[in-house]
């Protein structure tokens, strides 16, 4: 094989798998190259990447080395990305009788999930995560781009226990808004005991449920290293839990004028 | 740019976005290059991919012609991602009492559900699908995935409706292997009449959710264009659906023998 054929192989390899190291053996094997030239080839990948801001490739030493590839969202191509969708959901008829609001379609199409599950994948990346967990439905979309992106398997916790989850840990919650009791259960074979996790889910308000779901991580003695949001909401303002991460802050919804206020998060702008 | 870098960009972003259709202008804006230089390295790409028989550059013409890159999964490449799904499948472990299957962790890492989703997208492609359709909740990381393989925004149906969805499409069906009263909803916004849909789950016995979600896609006068199971099961003979595809056909649970026979579907093996 040519160089520039083994880059498209390379490439293909390393980008449609984020975070799994590859080694350079199976590379060199695969194509039938010695190492050095395999090395060449991922110098070329990596520099570009580079270049256009639009990933990186990491070299890992040690027993398990290899390389891999990692997603990297520049400032101005978040910008982007966030303000799209903040625009998209300003949209006002967005909004349902009673203040509700219509989000099934704001990130149905699996290009803007990746590009969701990529910001969460890099601002948590640093602490580790070896789960990503979410509770169902909603959110498990994004939960899952995001598990894509860091190459960790997706726990979904559920409302209500099945037969098919075998000893399950149940846990009540008020949730934050309504005052409504609410259940959310996992399988006990779900997570290991000390595992390190990272809570996804779409929608927050006063936090019942983000907070339901830490409880949880605490009865299975797993560590929540982040807790990321795509859309919160500016009232209420006393929240139920702290320490998350959103990527929207929906400041107003008027029934009456029709009109939804989102905008990037203060971290973002 | 050098070429073996225009490689690099241009595979990442085709291999990043399954059938999205790239214009050779754009690549040639992006680089500033000539589009006959961009000609020359997509040939490149496509050559290397057809001569490792691991996915498909199609070149589209007319007004909105250009290129988009096709998962492709080689009948070798099938047998093995359907094989060890069958072996995992069939580990006594799973076996839970009244003969339930744990099927939670069966696919529960985005590469796995990746490898899934790229199968029924080259089995349903040819019939043109405009939307993955599936109903919550183990279903929706299979669609997800097949929808991402072909470019197509997700539709969740939901069990019971939400205040957050607004006018729903309601619909009442006898679960096909309990004979319990099971509902499901949808939005009348999820989906425009006459949209061609593509039905994913991942489990199915006598195949009552998936007659009720082809019954519901009829009452939002869509046309269901494929369907698509992981699992399905010998037992009962009779189901109440045709015509669906299935990867993995469980053909015994012993829950006294402590074993779960599971192989490849037949069109498979």
């Amino acid at each position: 094989m040519r160089r520039s054929q083994r880059i498209v192989a390379i490439t293909k390899a390393l980008v449609e798998q984020p975070y799994r190291v590859f080694q350079l053996r199976e590379f060199a094997e695969l194509f039938n190259s010695a190492k050095s030239t395999i090395s060449e080839d991922i110098a070329i990948i990596k520099e570009t990447l580079l270049e256009l801001n639009n990933g990186r490739i990491e070299t890992l030493h040690g027993v398990s080395g290899g390389v891999r590839y990692v997603p990297y969202v520049s400032s101005s191509e978040l910008h982007r990305r966030v303000n799209n969708l903040a625009k998209k959901l300003s949209e006002p008829k967005r909004i349902l009788p009673g203040g509700f609001i219509y989000l099934n379609d704001l990130v149905d199409s699996p290009v803007s999930l990746a590009e969701i599950g990529e910001i969460f994948a890099q601002k948590f990346s640093d602490k580790d995560p070896e789960y990503t967990v979410t509770v169902e439905t909603s959110g498990i979309p994004i939960a899952l781009m995001t598990a894509r992106a860091l190459n960790l398997p997706l726990v979904v916790v559920s409302r209500q226990s099945r037969l098919t989850e075998g000893p399950v840990l149940t846990m009540n919650y008020l949730s934050g808004s309504s005052r409504r009791l609410e259940t959310m259960s996992l399988s006990r074979r779900a997570l290991p005991p000390h595992a390190k996790v990272l809570i996804i889910d779409d929608f927050m308000k006063a936090g019942g449920t983000l907070r339901g779901l830490v409880e949880l991580m605490d009865e299975f003695e797993c560590e929540v290293v982040g807790k990321g949001v795509l859309i919160d909401t500016a009232e209420p303002k006393e929240k139920l839990i702290d320490g998350y991460l959103s990527l929207i802050r929906i400041d107003e919804i008027d029934e009456a004028k029709q009109k939804i206020v989102a905008k990037p998060a203060d971290w973002i702008s």
